[in-house]
């Protein structure tokens, strides 16, 4: 096996009829946080505030609550918060996604490391 | 929240430099089985014939070796099987995607459940 080191990854979505949370929303919701814009956390991810608006519109079009609600006027005018709501959900996801982790490394760890890689290899050599 | 309940989906991803097991994979591996030709296993899932091989060979590079094997004459002529290797590979993918989605599941009828909603929804309303 050349290249990169093999490892696993898992995703999580949470699902309605379209996309409710996955990791998209959640690092937009982490880019609120952080920048205090979805303009700012699209920018921070590369991605269109076209993109990032719809992919937020969509997920609380399913959720049937808003996600982030920006403050207009006053010391905090302009700026963004997660709702209450949305700390929750992400809060929630976030630690689903610890632990879903967490067991597939685990099982990855028994079933493909290098060892079983190469009796895998020797396999083939038969 | 309108429409389909909501659920949760996770997905498993092997990774390399590029994705050497997932979902794609997998299922192409079992179509293979059920239909002894990629051919056949990619017509099942209305993918094209190129599309799975190029699916089927990023992955073969990856691992460093094939994971499926034609028959080239005799009484199984034409056939495609999986090759030993393919065989433990998707057996071991199953049975992490299985732990995973019971562990999802767990998580998900624990904080996401009907009542779970309702509370949310009512934390909007204060």
């Amino acid at each position: 096996m050349a290249g990169e080191k093999l490892h696993c990854k898992v995703t999580l979505c949470l699902m309605g009829d379209k996309r409710a949370f996955g990791p998209g929303v959640a690092a937009l919701l982490e880019g609120v946080r952080r920048c205090g814009s979805l303009q700012g956390a699209a920018r921070s991810m590369a991605m269109s505030y076209s993109k990032a608006w719809s992919i937020m519109r969509n997920a609380e079009d399913i959720w049937g609550f808003p996600l982030t609600r920006r403050y207009v006027g006053g010391k905090d005018g302009g700026r963004s918060v997660l709702t209450p709501q949305a700390e929750i959900i992400l809060r929630r996801y976030e630690k689903m996604t610890e632990d879903l982790h967490a067991l597939a490394d685990r099982q990855f760890q028994q079933w493909f490391n290098e060892e079983e890689l190469q009796k895998l290899q020797k396999l083939e050599d038969r």
